[in-house]
Formats: structure tokens, C-alpha cells, sequence
């Protein structure tokens, strides 16, 4: 039995020097390199397997500094802090090149803690959409990247444009322009953890593009991801379908923002997560 | 004339190896340490004030990874790469102590980029509130730090709960519970710039004080600016007053997220910011 597309891609062996060192794979192609989220999930992978680390993740910020290409990397890890209940982690990430030398394509800092049994509530509702149940599959083939076959995504509002055609009448005053909400699952059946939560963070196509109905060069420049899911909330949802929606607020002078909320089918929110977009034009 | 308490703060002195010092500045104390917005500031002033920076702060993330006492510190800045229009920094914070040695107290990524002209747009309906003018300044001697003295503030909704009192009620179901909004700028007058911006980033109590109706200890354990202002946007805000808005969507086993907005009085979207915040029982 081959192991699921997605363990494939985040697996990381641990070197004598206390390094991970893994591989890009195909599965996960999007233009150039794989996906921003599977990479930023590989930084994930690499905490939660550290020897060394305490609680669960907490935070995460990525920075993508240069471009991922295909073969090896290694990831550093440094613990710079331990509280008595709380971590902090600077990462980076280095393309290993053919002739053995080797460049930086990620910069992050995270943080692990314990969770704790504390006072718990949202507040923000968890939005009335339909049942990804009731709604069919958007078809990956639409646009040609391999990464998106990897993902079971039902499109309740903001589909990736059709750039062939008019732009569609806003469907709600009430709701944001740029907004896209999506239920979102492992295409190979694969229950949820931080690593996994950390790739559906980056799930979203520019939102330029929606906002403006236009194509553009655009790319995820750093991405900040708060982890509110508890290990009972990850075992709750468990392959099931995850609400993913993403607007953003300000696009200026070649940058945009994009925030987003990743909710369980039953109204937990599982994470939410802050973007600033490089955009041309 | 002596020079505005601001400045005095976030004043850094360049050394030979390239690491800038400053100092602790009383006028910003919050509990046991300084103020999160003015550190977070220190970071932004060495940022700028750097002879190789390109650009213009466009992201930061600042961890806050152990408590910054009264004293001397440094800040150490490394390039980690530079783009054609952009530059990615890690940045690291130490406190000097009285031996000599020295501890980290903060990490933080960054990205300056230069503005290009594009097109802009903004994704979210300015609010309408009373003007500033319409309104008295919140009495900063409510609670006893320091550092709101520093600042000019006029709350339209949310200010900081009088726990000896029942909890207010709601004023509108259509506002989240844990929004705060409030004008915001400097008390002794001073222009907005990015470091100035930064610090106004933080300028909001625990959201975990309102949701709860308790005081409960809390503080800001990571924090990430997107500054979306470029210099004209700056030049007309000048000393004016800023809308800054918070609100908390998910508290969660010991950690609440925080998200924010700071606008212009004439609806420029300046900045929009997140926190991980720490918070007990």
C-alpha cells in the first residue's frame, strides 16, 4: 500500500547534525514549486518531530524568500526560548543545489505551548452555508496544477475566475468582494492534524484575482498561521471536510493582505490565518 | 526642547558590528517592562534606520519571547535575502544585563519592499463613527501604566472594562462582543510614520478582559503587522488621529487570536495587524 500523497511529501529524516532533510514532490506542483502550503506544512512536520518539542503548535509565520524548486532541502531548527509551558522557534529552510551548496527559500519563527484547560469561546459566527454533502466537487482540471487534484474542494462562493468571461454579479451586498468560501478535504482520505491545518491555510488562489477579475502575477509572501484546534478537535474532524474562507482588505502598491478562518463541519474554528500577497500591476 | 517622549524611546545608536543599542524609556512602561508596541517599534526604527535596507517596512512578525525589563538592549538585524523590490530580515533582540551578558527577549521576521504603483483597492466598508473631535479623551489615570499617557484616545466602543461594575450591555449584535474602536494618536503631537504605526498596532487591552467581564493576567505572545500606508498616505495622516479597531475571534485552551485595523480619519486603510495572545484560566 502506497502511503497518502501528503505524508509522502512532508516526510523529513532527521540528520546527526539535528537538521531535516526532505524532498519536493510532484504530486504537490503548482507553477514552478510546490504549493506555499505543502512547504509550509513540511515546516510544521519538522516542529512537531523535533526531540525536543514541547506542547503543540501555537503560531507559525513562513516567510517564502525565494523560490522552492525541485529536489532536496534540509530545514534548521532553533530553539531561541523554553518557558515552563511555551516555545520559540527560528527555522529556515535551505534548497539543496547539485554541486552540494545550498540557498535559502524560507525564513519562519513558531511557537509551541501546552495547551491548557482555560475559559473557551468564538467570537465570530460560524457562517449558514450548505453541506459539502449537497454540493459536487470543483473540477481541479480547470486550472493546470497538479496540487489542486490533491484536495476534495466544494465552492460554496468565490470559484477561481474565469478570466474568459464577465465578471459574475456580486452575489450578496452583505458579504465581502473578495471573499471565497470553500469546504475543503484531503482528496485521499486523511485525518487532520497541525500539519495538515497548516497546508489548508495556503489553500486559496490570489485574491486579486477575484477582486479584480483579472490575471496578474501574484504570490504568497508570508503567511502567519494561529493554531486554535485542540487535539479532541483535530480527532473530531478527522477526514472530514474543513470550511475554508478568505478575504482580504487592502490591496496597495503591490501588496495585498488576506485573512482567512479554517472551521470544522460543526462550527469549531480550527485556525485562522494572515497572508501578505505579492501582486504585479 | 527636549524631544518627543517617542522618539526619545525608539532612539538606537548604530555600532561597529552593526547591531543598533537603545534603552528602556520609563515614559513607555506598561507593568514590569515597557509597553509591546514601543519594542515592537524599536524593531521597525532599526529597520529604517538600516544603511542596506531596501524599501519599506511592508510585514513584520515580532515573538515576544521573554519579558524586556528596564535597561539597555541591542538589536541585531541579518539580510537574509534581497529581491529585486524586497528584503527579507531576522531580526533578534537582546537585553544587556549588568555582567556584561546578554538575553534574548525577542525574534522577528521582516519585509521591506519597495511601494510600486499599482492598482489599489480596499475589500472592507471604512466604519462610520463620531468623529474625534466629538469626542472627550479616555482619562488614561483609569489605569495605572505609563504608557497610555502617551497616547490621546477617544473610545467610540469597548474601552478598557471597570471590573468592579456588572458588564455593560451589548450595544449591537451586529458588532462582534470582543470589538474595541477607538481614535488613537500621539498625546504630545508627533507625525505617523511605520515605526509610530507598529506601535499603534498594539495599542489594544487583552481581548480576554472583555469577552470575559475578568481581569485575568494576558499578554501579547506574537504580533504581525502588514503596513499598507506608503508615504503620501503618512504625510496627509501627519499627527492626525488614527482609528484603530480590534476584536478576538477564537479563544482557545489558554491563547486567544486578535485582529485588527488602523485607518485614517479620511478612511485610508493604514495597517492591519494580528496577535497571539496569552491568557490565564
Amino acid at each position: 500500500m502506497t502511503r497518502n500523497a501528503f505524508d509522502e511529501a512532508v516526510t523529513l529524516q532527521p540528520q546527526a547534525d539535528g537538521t531535516f532533510i526532505g524532498n519536493t514532490h510532484t504530486a504537490w506542483w503548482n507553477m514552478v514549486g510546490p504549493f506555499g502550503g505543502i512547504t509550509a506544512a513540511t515546516v510544521v512536520q519538522a516542529l512537531v518531530q523535533h526531540p525536543q518539542c514541547l506542547g503543540e503548535p501555537a503560531a507559525l509565520t513562513v516567510n517564502y524568500v525565494a523560490a522552492l524548486t525541485g529536489g532536496p532541502f534540509y530545514i534548521a531548527l532553533r530553539i531561541t526560548k523554553t518557558n515552563r509551558s511555551s516555545q520559540h522557534w527560528m527555522v529556515e529552510m535551505q534548497q539543496i543545489q547539485s554541486d552540494g551548496s545550498s540557498a535559502l527559500v524560507l525564513t519562519a519563527t513558531a511557537i509551541t505551548a501546552v495547551r491548557r484547560n482555560t475559559y473557551n469561546g468564538t467570537d465570530v459566527e460560524f457562517p449558514r452555508v450548505a453541506s459539502a454533502d449537497s454540493l459536487t466537487r470543483w473540477d481541479p482540471n480547470q486550472v493546470g496544477m497538479e496540487w489542486l487534484q490533491r484536495y476534495d474542494m466544494r465552492v460554496l462562493q468565490g470559484p477561481v475566475p474565469d478570466f474568459d468571461m464577465p465578471p459574475p454579479a456580486s452575489g450578496s451586498t452583505e458579504l465581502p468582494h473578495s471573499l471565497t468560501r470553500q469546504w475543503v478535504r484531503h482528496a485521499e482520505p486523511r485525518a487532520l492534524d497541525y500539519t495538515a491545518l497548516a497546508s489548508m491555510a495556503d489553500v486559496f488562489y490570489p485574491r486579486i484575482w477575484r477582486q479584480r477579475h483579472t490575471w496578474v502575477p501574484a504570490g504568497t509572501v508570508s503567511m502567519t498561521v494561529y493554531f486554535h484546534a485542540d487535539q479532541a478537535d483535530l480527532a473530531a474532524t478527522g477526514g472530514d471536510f474543513v470550511l475554508c474562507e478568505a478575504h482580504a482588505l487592502a490591496f496597495r502598491n503591490g501588496h495585498s493582505d488576506q485573512s482567512a478562518r479554517l472551521w470544522s463541519a460543526t462550527g469549531t474554528l480550527l485556525a485562522t490565518t494572515h497572508q501578505l500577497v505579492y501582486y504585479k500591476d
